[in-house]
């Protein structure tokens, strides 16, 4: 197996013939971040490449060296901008043991997003939906496929907490999958609109009694 | 009081000083139609004013002759969107009489929105509060006002219903409205993502569901 650790022989090896590949992925990954938190905040139409080259740094050649079009940083800024979010998510939910408690824990997750979002501009998940819904296909099938995951994440929080007998069995997973995610998004639309959290607490508090009243009462 | 009816003796004596202000009116309305159905399907940023002059077969000055700026237009073009999606939504409220039978109204009124919106692009509060919310100041205050007035209708109707006594006094209608608000917006959102109404279907089911849980059992 090759060694592609940083200092390894085939990294110096690499270096020679290649160049600095190292150096290459810090600034695709600096141009990733900047790029993510500009269309995040922005939209994708509303952040220009001059925006971009503004943020990073670099002239317009450094960033299409790393990216052949604004569309395709746009997708990988996306995917970016999801797995950082999604990051914060696990990070809330890998505190809990039970199905029923990480469900609780995914409302904590999206308050956290609200108050404090992880990529600047709020859920990468619910501004990449909007502006893409009535165009955009290829970035309409990578936020839905993003989507999926959180939506089958959920029902699955959903059917284990029935398992594990905390969630009534006449539960029905995919429907409550559904209707918490977009509560979930319509909160932080909302928080957002009037930049005031207490939006997000009142859809927090309503999201758990939701979950309370699907819970078998101990 | 002045008659300013067509073809009243005042529209005839303004036309012969102003010129045909009926057609202007005409004129103008069909631009804001069709500036609605860009904006809320596009965005602001991603319909241009090529996009309107194509709509509308006007050369620009035709629509700056209506229109002091694109910001003035999307202003007013908001504005229009809202007062149609209102409309559709007022309509349904209004074939019932109790506050309770006019909340349910109110989720058949979103999923006819959902469905075949009133305005092509789906809700311009959602579509408009996600866009403006990291910029234009002046736009982000005009969605303000809007939600605030559908936030206060749904909580006026909890507390209609307190008082006709069909739903539970210990509610409160506040979070409440804001919970019902965001779960009916989040639904659009999924809806519009998937190109499949079983998303809102679900979110209607949850909360029909969530009304029946806060109503006093007959």
């Amino acid at each position: 197996m090759t060694d592609t650790r940083p200092g390894s022989i085939f990294q110096t090896v690499r270096s020679v013939f290649f160049g600095n590949m190292g150096k290459g992925k810090v600034t695709r990954d600096m141009i990733l971040g900047k790029a993510a938190a500009l269309f995040n905040s922005r939209g994708y139409f509303g952040a220009s490449m001059s925006d971009v080259m503004n943020a990073t740094g670099l002239e317009k050649g450094g960033i299409y060296n790393h990216f052949p079009s604004k569309d395709q940083l746009a997708l990988e800024a996306f995917d970016f901008a999801f797995q950082v979010s999604s990051a914060e998510v696990a990070r809330h939910l890998n505190k809990r043991e039970r199905a029923i408690d990480k469900l609780m824990a995914f409302v904590d997750a999206f308050m956290s997003v609200a108050s404090d979002p992880p990529v600047a501009g709020g859920c990468p998940l619910l501004n990449s939906a909007v502006e893409c819904d009535d165009g955009h296909p290829e970035m309409k099938i990578r936020v839905q496929k993003a989507m999926d995951t959180v939506l089958a994440t959920v029902e699955k929080l959903v059917e284990n907490g029935i398992s594990e007998g905390d969630i009534k069995p006449s539960t029905d997973a995919q429907q409550v999958a559904r209707s918490f995610i977009a509560t979930l998004e319509g909160g932080i639309m909302l928080t957002r609109l009037y930049s005031d959290l207490a939006y997000m607490h009142s859809v927090a508090t309503s999201l758990r009694n939701q979950i309370k009243a699907i819970q078998i009462s101990s």
